[in-house]
């Protein structure tokens, strides 16, 4: 089985699955229990914790706030954002999490655009930013479907400078572990991880909050993670997750030129065979994700062909995958027949380019020969 | 060790962490993505939907809701209730993630009290509805802290008879695989359930709700969850979650015996050695909670003596442990110096009368020296 869909979700790393057993044999206890089970259950909670907030350059007095993932800490943003009627900006490239959730609850947002590569425009952010003065920004740093890379620190930089009270939040889920998240650097206030996006278990995440930035809890129970998430923690999913993304920030730049050589081996096969593709996201976009429209080929036909070689793909997100059309290669100005062209690769270290160069020839010939047909 | 705090978090099963293991190597994939590889997953998914609606005696058109735990399932009963300004009944017993919950958001509440068994007080409820006819009434089934099991069936029925159209969601967390659970006997029309509290994974849990009743989302995102829970669904978590329900299920009278014996076993050594100690809770209680006041004692002090020998016990529920007071003790009637002596011991099938032996010979003694010692 050769798998490019891992921006869907990944397999679970031996390291982080081994993690996973280890404390579900040994540490099985409540965190909040007051024997010593609990105790040592509670110390390997807070330097799980440790683990990642050092992992993203956090600072003393910083939270990380460990929830059942992505999507939850995406809501948690948006629901416990502490002002009352807050102006609002977000992007129309953004991950549902972001995107449905601020619809929701009748709160006061605006949407800035994205650019043909699918970054958010920022001319138009800097114009909407310094009229409205936004209490409360959430732009993602890698787009889940095209791996556009927004500059997160100027546009955190550019909210700061007109309103200094502005809270920025950044889901990161598609960036953590893959390219440098500091949020030192980047300047935000908030950002959502999540762990099976880099071979960590599901059904874990977390919402990172800088110092001095309140949220208001959007769950209640029995007070669990600083009275902001109740539920009774997930030890073992939690150390798991701190495990793998230490390890994945230890070899981020390996890793990084691995995916690259693999992202880059395609599109080298495609221009070699004059193959006709179009590429969403500019070719500096994350090298995790590789996002085609190849016209004349229905993305859904084509995955499905792939799959009889074993070869599982995406097409746009599978978050979105059931839904016929797409936000977001709209939003970047495809046509229709773009948008039902799509197919996105997504890659793992774990890939090869045995494996990248198999695919991009099949993709080459199923596309070549649904064109036939077709035409 | 000795692990008698089995209604705070219990041991995943290793027929749990096996089936976990094995989701996790060879069904990794998204359960939303097109291809084979996520249609299988969500064949898999959907099969532990329906071996959990099997172990309730659910029915065709009934909804299971795979969620992060029990703490989410109720907070999704509270705030996902269809009704706008309903009128709510709960009682003072709950566990925090209702009871918490119940005060927030302006909800329109009242509480029902407890009598001296620990159970809702079943005149005082049947007052309240005829006169309030409540849209909505959460009451759990057994509580988490005494044992004390609710008439859910008796209740629902008053409920259903004063207000047909209300909404009977009962948080089932410490029955669920303990005693039966049946929706269609009980008559509820939503019940909320937890793995880790039989043995299953952590992080996972369930929100069952009938046909015909219908709750709003309370997260947003890639809709998944029949657009009620958003979220990569945790596979591995949920199908490990299935595969321990249907075995505890099976075992449900054998594992009952069991505990029971155990708990018998403990009260029996205290009677024969004349130990002074308050049961509270009545015999007729889940066996699976032993709920002790014991006077001259702090129940704390006695835990931390406890685990000296290896022995975990705990003292009112985790989530409540780190709180100086203990609503649900109180409501029973008990005076501050009972509350204080509390000590919880919670069992499961894994635990040993030898065990059991030990650990009341043990509270003997360690009681009488607190006593010696303060008198």
């Amino acid at each position: 089985m050769i798998y490019f869909d891992n921006a869907s979700t990944t397999k679970i790393d031996e390291l982080a699955l081994n993690k996973y057993n280890e404390v579900s044999n040994n540490f099985y206890y409540n965190c909040s229990s007051l024997h010593k089970g609990g105790m040592d259950s509670h110390k390997l909670l807070e330097n799980a914790r440790e683990t990642i907030l050092n992992c993203i350059n956090g600072s003393i007095g910083d939270t990380l706030l460990f929830c059942s993932g992505a999507t939850e800490a995406n809501n948690m943003a948006f629901f416990g954002m502490p002002r009352k009627n807050a102006k609002i900006l977000t992007s129309i490239g953004e991950h549902p999490s972001v995107f449905t959730t601020s619809k929701m609850n009748n709160l006061n947002v605006d949407y800035v655009s994205l650019d043909s590569n699918g970054q958010v425009d920022i001319n138009e952010y800097e114009r909407m930013v310094k009229e409205n003065k936004y209490d409360f920004i959430s732009i993602m740093y890698v787009n889940n479907e095209t791996g556009a890379i927004n500059d997160v620190e100027k546009l955190c930089s550019i909210a700061k400078t007109t309103n200094p009270k502005c809270i920025f939040h950044s889901d990161c889920v598609q960036a953590f572990g893959k390219i440098d998240v500091l949020v030192d650097n980047l300047g935000v206030d908030a950002i959502s991880l999540s762990a099976h996006k880099i071979n960590g278990p599901k059904g874990i995440g977390a919402l990172y909050i800088k110092k001095g930035t309140h949220f208001n809890p959007i769950n209640f129970g029995g007070g669990q993670e600083f009275n902001l998430r109740s539920g009774t923690e997930n030890l073992p999913a939690i150390v798991a997750f701190a495990e793998i993304a230490k390890y994945k920030v230890e070899k981020l730049d390996d890793n990084y030129n691995e995916v690259k050589k693999i992202k880059n081996n395609i599109l080298s096969i495609f221009n070699e065979n004059n193959f006709h593709y179009k590429l969403n996201g500019s070719l500096d976009a994350s090298p995790y994700i590789l996002s085609l429209s190849l016209c004349g080929v229905k993305g859904e036909v084509l995955l499905h062909k792939l799959e009889m070689d074993d070869i599982l793909i995406g097409t746009g997100s599978a978050c979105s995958s059931k839904t016929a059309d797409n936000r977001i290669l709209s939003a970047m100005g495809n046509s229709k027949e773009e948008v039902f062209g799509n197919i996105r690769l997504s890659f793992s270290p774990e890939n090869t380019m045995e494996e990248s160069t198999f695919v991009a020839k099949k993709i080459i010939e199923y596309a070549n020969y649904l064109r036939d047909i077709k035409g």
